[in-house]
Formats: structure tokens, C-alpha cells, sequence
């Protein structure tokens, strides 16, 4: 079953974004003979990732709320949460000055060298990011308003986007709720905002919407969590982000949270000389991730994990779901805490 | 009249933007602890500032197609148009490395300063800047909802959105064409589109979306040929904008475009190495203020600026319009040629 469902939508999902692009392309060079670099950056990105996660949920949120098998149904809806993520990716690398993204370079970062000029390079891929996500709210609202619930929807993925953009702002800043942050900037629009807006195309019930909420809420961090695992234990070449690229950036994740909460002063010092270093060697790096396995704090993170999955899972028995999507949404559990990338 | 409708109009924007941020900064605040910062960021900018132009250039679209007298039924898109502004204005101060706006801090200048880091200020005012997108979009949703043309009011709004950042784009790269940026950046969403989604608000025919359109396209021109003008020979104690702010930035205005094809090699040349030189001195500025007038550049412009308001007023002639709407037109045409900041 996994094969067919997942890899048709991913495949209808690329295509309805090629053609889209295809479109607004021919749109934007009729304006500007010069736009053409804006939504080729934006594409490119875009069409570089690929494993339309949020779809996937979006339409087992769909048919789990008694939407018909119709893949066509969410094409534009989907269309429009990739857009989305495409316009905070380029920002968020951006803001992080990470010079990688999917496994190659972030937009900032190949604008910058192409136009070598920095600051040019960053003016227009904010700019990029808009393009993309004036492209979403596009798709949005054609999707929404070939909907039943046209107002529902349009006010869930501004909810969302709120939701991101005061996530992606605790994350740039000094912040102790670590949970909180990525409830907001990962799992509103992963998990709990995809899942409510497939269920809103399928003019869910209120006890739909509120068992859906039950299930995301702990997907979305657990989704983060393994995120957080990856940043520091993943195989690069899967993940297409470089070893130690958390540690480096000194990123704020659950893993340094437990080792602040396990480690005695003088090891979390040693741990802290390395997180955000730029200059750190390869095996410093290495080394920071040994000693926050030994600490424990992989562990927690780990079973923190299993717990929010399992709630997960518990939020899904005796849902008033379709036995169809149940059997998705947990396919969909499975592979996101999971997964290797 | 003028002050009846025009200072009814701005007084009953500025409190439902009031209320609006007000309904927002609750919704926020309970998201994130930190997220007010932005919100007032967006709010404040949005206040400081106050001609409000383009919610009375949508209102004198809507009641010319026939809209019954009623201000309240613009309020929802006329504070979309005035958060879209918001959006941009951050978004432009930032990438032109602009300190003032509206004669106070720009919000990049006042966040990099609060927070004592540059690219923290810049991050945070992006955010701010999305902010400020995402509540323009909830605000053209509920006025557009409510109306009898909501996806065509949808698509004007997309296509004006995605003709400003191309505008931008341009402005930002080497180009030779100034009046189609002025059009992109400028005009589309000053003119163009607030007069046309106030004319679909009102149900307008094809005619009258057509004949607005022939009045809006040089109107928009003209209003930036007077900021041009102002850019250079404004008060900056009236404009909000330091002295000589254009010619230290190195704008490519429509005056630069007349003065190049007009001076000789050497004239251009000392021109020139005033333009775009953050230390020029007051004394070499308004040098360079007075060469752009000895050589005619001034007054081209000022030429081109009455041709294009000839065109604009001939439009409204024998055009299938509202006499009321007509009026209201006529008096912004002269407001927005003839204003002084």
C-alpha cells in the first residue's frame, strides 16, 4: 500500500508544482525581464527536496476526515504548503547563514556568489522568498475557494503562518521552551496545520478536527525531535546537511537542552566552547557528539520520542476517522519519527 | 468635500488598523512570549505613518463603479493595502540600508539597535515584515470573502504583490528601463491595484475596470516622478527624508535618467562620483541638486510629470463612471501631483 498512495501524490505533487512554475514563469518574465532569476531560485529549491511530508499528511488528513480517494483534490491546497516551506527555508537559511540546503546551496548563498555581492545576494533571495510566497497564497486560494469551507481554510494557514514566523523569532533568540518553539516553528506547519487543512477540505466535524489536533500536536514535536537527532547523528550524505551542522551552529535543540539539565559545570563548559563555534575541527564536533550520548541526553531525547509517539498513536484509537486515513496517519507516525533524513 | 471623505476615510482606516493590531497582539502574545516585539515593530511603522492615499485612491475606484456611499465596505482591503505597505516598507529600508522611515527609525535600524547586533535586527525585522504580510492577506481574505468578486479581488492582490517584488528586483539590479520599475514598484500598488480591487468591490463592468486602468497606469507614474522630485528638492522637514537622501543613495530616479542623456562627459562624470556616496558632504549635494536643475533635468521631469497628468485626467473624460467617483479621482490626481511629501 505505502508505495501507491505516498509515491502518487509525490508525483502529482511534483508535477502540479513544475506546471505551476511553468506558468508563473511565462507571467513574471512578461513583467520584468529580469524576475526570471527570482522564480528560478525559488523553483529550483523547491523542486530540489522532494519528500512532500506535508502532503502526504494534508491528504491523510483528508481521507481520515471521510474525503473520497481523489488525489486531484489536494493538488493546489499542497501546492501551496510547499510554497510556503519553500519562502521560510530560504529565510531561514538566510537568517541562520547556513550555505547548504537539500544538498546543495541555500539561495542566499548562490545568489551571493553569483552576483558576488552579499547583501545583494540576500535582498534578492527575501525577495525569492516572497515571489514564493505570494505563489502559495495563490494556490491557497484557489484551493480554498473550491472548498466547502473556504473562510476555515484560508484562516488555518494564516494561523499557521503567524504560528512560523513567531517560532522561526524564538529561535534567533535566547529562549528556555524549547518545546514550545518547535511546536510552533516545526509542527504547525508539518503536522498540525497539513493535517487540519485536508480535514477542512473534507468538511471534517468539530470531534474530527479536535482528534486530528490530538495526534499532531505530539507528531510535531516528536517530528522535530528526530530533527534534532539527525542535525547530530545523521549520516550526512542522507541528511544533505554536513556533519556537526547543529552542534556548529549552535542551534538551540532538545539534545544540548538535556546535556545543559545532565552535565556537571566544567564537562557543559567544554560542551559550550564547541556549540556555535565556526572554527571547530572535525573532531571536536565528533567529540561534542560522543560526550552527549554519554551524558544521557540522546537517550532522553530518544524516549521523550517514543512517548510522543505513543501518544500519538493512543490519540488515533477510537477516533471518529476513517479507518482508510487512520491506517495512513499511522503509516505516516511510523515514518516520520522513523526516518533517516 | 475634500475634507469630509478623504479625512473620514484616513480617520476610519487608522482605528481599524487600531483594532486590528490591538486583536492581534492578544493572539500573538498568547503564541509566544517574545512575539509582541514584532508585532509592535509592524504596528508602529504602520501608525507613524498616515496619508493613508491608497485606501482613498481604492475608495474613489469603488464608489466611480458604482459603489453606494459607505465606508465601512473598504475597510477590511483598504487595511490590506496599508499592511502590504508595511510589508514592503520594511522589506525596502532594509535592502536600500535606509535609517529613517516616515521620520522615525526604520524597523531593521531600530531592531539592530534594541538588540545590539546588525543581522539579529535584520532577521527580526524580515519577521516582522512577514508578520505583517500574513495579517494582510487575513484582512484581504475577510474583504474579499465578503464580496460578490472574491477570486478575481484574490488575483489582483497576487498579481500586485508579485509586480511590486519584481519592481523591487529591478530597483535593486542595474536596468535602464526606470518608468516600468516605477509601474512594478510603484504604481501597481499605489495606483493601480487599489483603484481596480476598489472597482471589483463595487461589481464593476469590463469598461470601467478598463477605464480605471487608463487612468491608473499614468497616475502611478507620475506619483513617483513627484517622489523623485521630492527625493532631491522635497523639505525634509516635510518629507521625513534627510536632504539630498536620493542623490546619497544612488537612486536611479527619473531626474539621474534625464541628467545622464543631458550632461556632458565631464559634467556627468562629477555628478556621478556624488551618486551613491554615503560620505558626501551637504555643501557637494546640493551641488549635484543644483547641476540636475541648471542642466534641464528638473524640469524634463517636471515636463514629463504634466504629460503623464494630462493623460490621466483625459482618461476620466466621457468614461463610464460614477460623477461622484469621478470628483474624488480628479481631487487625488491633483493631491498626489502636486503634494509636497
Amino acid at each position: 500500500m505505502s508505495q501507491s498512495w505516498t509515491g502518487q501524490i509525490v508525483a502529482s505533487v511534483n508535477e502540479h508544482l513544475r506546471t505551476l512554475f511553468e506558468t508563473k514563469r511565462a507571467q513574471v518574465t512578461e513583467m520584468s525581464p529580469y524576475a526570471a532569476e527570482l522564480l528560478d531560485a525559488a523553483a529550483e529549491l523547491t523542486m530540489r527536496g522532494g519528500k512532500r511530508l506535508r502532503c502526504l499528511i494534508l491528504y491523510a488528513g483528508y481521507r481520515a476526515s471521510g474525503g473520497p480517494a481523489d488525489t486531484a483534490r489536494i493538488l493546489e491546497l499542497s501546492a501551496a504548503i510547499e510554497l510556503l516551506q519553500t519562502y521560510l527555508l530560504i529565510q531561514d537559511d538566510w537568517m541562520d547563514d547556513d550555505a547548504e540546503r537539500r544538498g546543495g546551496p541555500s539561495v542566499h548563498a548562490a545568489l551571493a556568489q553569483k552576483r558576488n555581492d552579499a547583501k545583494l545576494g540576500a535582498s534578492l533571495a527575501i525577495l525569492a522568498s516572497d515571489l514564493a510566497a505570494g505563489f502559495a497564497h495563490e494556490a491557497l486560494q484557489r484551493g480554498a475557494v473550491a472548498s466547502k469551507r473556504t473562510s476555515e481554510i484560508l484562516a488555518r494557514f494564516s494561523q499557521m503562518h503567524t504560528e512560523v514566523v513567531c517560532g522561526q523569532q524564538m529561535d534567533l533568540l535566547e529562549h528556555t521552551d524549547v518545546e514550545r518553539m518547535h511546536d510552533l516553528k516545526t509542527g504547525s506547519y508539518t503536522v498540525r496545520g497539513p493535517l487540519q487543512i485536508g480535514a477542512l477540505l473534507a468538511d471534517a466535524t468539530p470531534e474530527q478536527l479536535a482528534a486530528l489536533d490530538r495526534f499532531g500536536r505530539p507528531l510535531g514535536i516528536a517530528f522535530q525531535l528526530r530533527d534534532d537527532l539527525l542535525g547530530t547523528y545523521g549520516d550526512p550524505a542522507v541528511t544533505g546537511k554536513p556533519a556537526g551542522h547543529d552542534l556548529r551552529e549552535g542551534k538551540n535543540t532538545s539534545l544540548i537542552r538535556e546535556a545543559r539539565a545532565l552535565l556537571d559545570g566544567q564537562a557543559w563548559s567544554q560542551l559550550a566552547s564547541v556549540l556555535g563555534n565556526a572554527n571547530a575541527t572535525a573532531p571536536q564536533l565528533s567529540e561534542a557528539a560522543r560526550v552527549l550520548e554519554t551524558s544521557g541526553a540522546r537517550a532522553r531525547v530518544e524516549a521523550h520520542l517514543a512517548t510522543l509517539a505513543n501518544e500519538a498513536e493512543s490519540a488515533l484509537v477510537a477516533a471518529p476517522l476513517g479507518a482508510e486515513g487512520v491506517a495512513m496517519l499511522r503509516e505516516l507516525l511510523n515514518k516520520l519519527v522513523l526516518r533517516d533524513r
